[in-house]
């Protein structure tokens, strides 16, 4: 069973992206070029990653006192990738770059992510030497960006602190200009950094000549003391190795040390560190601190920082979907071939009949089907986002700006859904499976011991839901919001009038009136801490009715194509969203609505 | 902090345990003895079973050639366990027991769960020799069971094979009489057993002198061919090392060899096997297969096994709590020791203010909330239904009887609710962890990988469902049934007077009202296909209706109490139920009422 029939269905038949090569940026491209680049990855996903899932798994990174050891598949993965040219995939033909709309891209590196998750496919890499192209100086880009996009060096993101996880304002890395001459630096402002940064993925390894850290850390005022709170935190660049200005190795070690690898549940074949600043393992050039080059203004980093945080946390939502399907394939294939005992019928079970396969049974079929719809409804949701960031990055103005304030609305349910919908796909993959399924010798509990970590990293659920309804849902007076309403009103209106489709359409028109009358509830006090109190239930039920309506959507592409088998199960499993899981956000959306305040007024000595 | 007083309350205040002495079974108890036995598995847990919990997930068993390796420290706590007289708990004075009523065994046990369920606690060796004590021979009770309560040999049951795990009726194991004067053997009727058991649990290891299998398998007919059905079944018991009449070792290995170990996600401390019976590995006494003899009648052998079969799912479910209650004990410590951000005020956030415990956050409050709700309330379940086995034991006729009934109803609860909710639980205290709770640093992960297992062994959740609504409701005409709503209905005849109950009483009452109409609905058709399409979404919203009034049942018990923190909990963990969780109800009927056949009806090929 193959994954490419669902991503044609879903880029072609439903978001029809050939029509963007209809814009001057991607008029080189043609749902051939697409094909390529699609054919493309889907091979070396196949051959490069998806042999090596467990390998990653059961050969976990190592530190041997000099260096990370990763097994060799993981360095052959990487640089096949690196060859493929995805990692500038999306930029200027002027860099080397194939100038792809982000949604292709993003639907390529989903076979990645199938294939083998912790392997990796460059995201950070890619995430780094973008943001990198929007606020780095030139000699920034040149040296740092263009090198990653190479394949040359590596990229990371360097936020958290072992002190300061979610809370970034507490970030307590101190960077101070380097001498006299700091601002004379060909590569930007030079700094001194010391400081510990935790959670650090591909903090540290040998896959690539040089890693590339961006460091978010603070620069102490005329008093010696770090600014509180956000607006003190400065971005900057700070390579594992130093280079020179034509991007050359220098020879000199930065002070940046590796202080530990975090032992996981899951997600194994990548890197985690916690790395050390400027702690004086490796003194550079007679002072103490880690080399860093400011990018941007002082102060901005954060800004800059979160310029490509709906990038990646479409990446860790189309992560966690992608796990959610390889166990639902998995569990597809086991189904159909596993024979056990025998479907109730009209007249009970005959015995004397012989096995059926498990596929046959009505419970194993609900498990399958509630799969299927949680994580090809998950993918429509992360490729209708990604088609917002083309819209962005290349539409008419009105139109642009009304993708980035739908992209800021959708982000966090972009992120939060699947890592919950499809770690719970992944439990029922485990359960189709029976005792199989709980052994390591089937594929299915590293798929879901993986996918626990997506509702953690990158924003955990419960910063995604403040987010959600503490800041999205009001921003530019409610905007966003109206605009979403808008869109779902829009595939109302055409489903309304679709006999197959009508009850479902009024169904969704009452869960969407249901979400804004809650979040008027929720706000009408104007009392954050009463508002917010019930989050994470208000982000459940916005994301279930959120994905009623993509399955609402993609059932329309579904019934205006010939009948087929995929057809079918569309439908069914837009069906099966609707019956089961979309009368769930009732209840979500009680607590919401009354402000319940059960759980936060509970005093501590209670627990 | 520590389990006892949640215990002590449940088993004192709620139950009335001690009400139990003045039967005459137990009339030599008393509150002290009772406690007298809780302290001191609470002090074997904490010394010989918590340290060690991660050392038996990390060590796991392997196999050097000849045996299967296990820790030291798993030896050290088998050893404490059968010297602190637990295995015979339950059994005769006159047998060297304790006349220990089951509930507090199970109490007693719980500490041992919640330390390190994988090493176990002698669950299995229990059942085994209960189930020959009911069922053997005087000579089979007094050499295998004997052996097995007092800690000298250990049982496993053998009843799934590779290609029969949750179908019974096509076990293949074949036994045959071993020749001429196969009838006369003072063990009982010996045959030859012949097959491949798999999911065997304790299946091989060095912890005991012997082990004890307990296998079903079938006696071929007069044509020499294997009855169809599970009313072919028999079952034997096959010692590992032969026995003479007098319970000593005569030398001679039987045929049961190891044929392979399980590697598993979690729940590693126990070995689980493939054991080969008689594939000529240890020939023994000229003949082939191994030595097997009948326990009770030919063809009796699954109405025998599931003589236990209420203890050992309630012991399940008892595992899945205490593993949930682990994770919630962990996290709650966490929390209160973790600074991280700041709660939401009025005003927002205030940076310049130094960071709080996580667990002054309202969504941290909401997690650790949810699962005391889940853990508390299910451990609630699992006393109550052992308490139901004390009175089928111990009461009066007719009480016995109801006693019986209500166990058949509510086991399947027993075993699924905490397997699929304190598994959720184990999930949210990961998530209050943060990236540290995915670390193997922290005992969360694996107090989560543990506790998948659960939905999975002694009957799966869609074996669980189909029981229930398939069996367990329409079972006597639906008295079991009607039983269970006159105990929900006379605890809502007292909380409705309560007014701080009145309104969740309110909300019991419309749900227990709505399963039994969704009871009458799904079995409209008497269609067994249409009405069991949606056994599990039944079987979860039966759980949370049950858990609904077990909580209302000890929030009455705690208002009884004078106002503490802990009332103060109680009441604010079954308020969480009644707010965020019974709600669900509502959707999880709505497919099982009107026998939706999306998933039921959808084509293999369509998936």
């Amino acid at each position: 069973m193959s994954l490419r029939p669902t991503v044609d269905f879903l880029l072609n038949d439903w978001l029809g992206v050939e029509a963007l090569n209809q814009r001057e940026r991607f008029a080189d491209h043609s749902r051939e070029t697409f094909d390529a680049v699609l054919d493309t990855c889907e091979r070396i996903a196949r051959e490069k990653y998806a042999p090596f899932n467990r390998t990653v798994d059961t050969q976990e990174p190592h530190f041997d006192g000099e260096r990370v050891v990763l097994p060799q598949a993981t360095h052959d993965a990487h640089q096949a990738y690196a060859e493929s040219g995805m990692l500038s995939a999306a930029q200027d033909y002027r860099l080397g770059g194939m100038q792809l709309p982000y949604t292709v891209e993003a639907a390529a590196n989903a076979f990645f992510a199938m294939a083998s998750v912790s392997i990796g496919s460059g995201m950070l890499t890619v995430g780094n030497a973008n943001l990198l192209m929007a606020h780095g100086s030139e000699a920034q880009r040149r040296v740092f960006a263009l090198n990653e996009f190479a394949g040359r060096w590596s990229g990371t993101m360097c936020l958290s602190e072992p002190q300061a996880g979610s809370s970034l304002s507490d970030v307590a890395t101190r960077a101070v200009p380097d001498g006299e001459g700091f601002m004379d630096d060909p590569l930007g402002p030079r700094f001194r950094l010391k400081g510990n940064k935790m959670w650090i993925s591909a903090g540290e390894h040998e896959l690539t000549e040089n890693i590339v850290h961006l460091v978010l850390a603070k620069i102490p005022g005329p008093d010696g003391k770090l600014p509180p709170g956000v607006k003190g935190i400065s971005l900057f660049v700070v390579p594992k190795k130093l280079v020179d200005a034509s991007a050359q190795l220098t020879g000199e070690r930065n002070d940046v040390a590796l202080a530990g690898l975090n032992h996981k549940c899951g997600w194994r074949g990548t890197t985690n560190t916690l790395l050390n600043f400027g702690e004086g393992k490796f003194p550079v050039r007679g002072a103490a601190g880690a080399i860093g080059y400011l990018v941007g203004q002082p102060g901005e980093g954060l800004r800059c920082m979160f310029h490509m945080m709906n990038e990646a946390r479409i990446g860790v939502g189309m992560a966690a979907t992608m796990l959610g399907m390889a166990g639902y394939h998995a569990s597809l294939d086991y189904a159909k071939n596993r024979p056990q005992g025998r479907p109730v019928g009209p007249e009970g079970k005959d015995p004397s009949r012989p096995q059926s396969r498990i596929i046959e049974h009505a419970d194993v079929k609900r498990m399958l089907l509630a799969q299927k719809s949680y994580c090809e409804g998950a993918l429509a949701l992360e490729l209708y986002c990604a088609r917002l960031v083309d819209e962005q990055h290349t539409g008419a103005p009105e139109a642009a700006d009304e993708a980035r304030l739908l992209l800021e609305v959708l982000t966090p349910i972009a992120k939060s859904w699947p890592s919950e919908w499809c770690l719970e796909a992944n439990s029922l993959a485990i359960q189709v499976h029976g005792g199989y399924g709980y052994t390591r010798d089937f594929p299915v509990e590293q798929y879901w011991r993986d996918n626990r970590l997506n509702m953690i990293h990158e924003g955990t659920h419960g910063i995604q839901a403040m987010d959600l309804l503490g800041r999205k849902v009001l921003m530019e007076n409610g905007r966003g919001l109206q605009l979403l309403a808008q869109r779902v009103n829009a595939t109302i209106q055409r489903a309304i009038h679709t006999p197959e489709l009508a009850a479902h359409a009024n169904a969704l028109g009452q869960a969407l009136a249901q979400v804004g009358a809650a979040t008027k509830a929720a706000w009408a006090t104007a009392n954050p801490a009463e508002a917010l109190a019930n989050a994470v239930p208000y982000l459940q039920a916005f994301g279930h009715t959120v994905l009623a309506w993509i399955w609402l959507d993609v059932a329309l592409a579904a019934l205006a194509a010939p009948d087929s088998p995929a057809r079918t199960g569309r439908l069914g499993a837009m069906r099966f969203f609707f019956h089961y899981e979309l009368p769930k956000t009732g209840a979500w959306l009680a607590v919401v609505s009354r402000r319940d305040p059960t759980c936060a007024e509970l005093p501590e000595e209670a627990f």
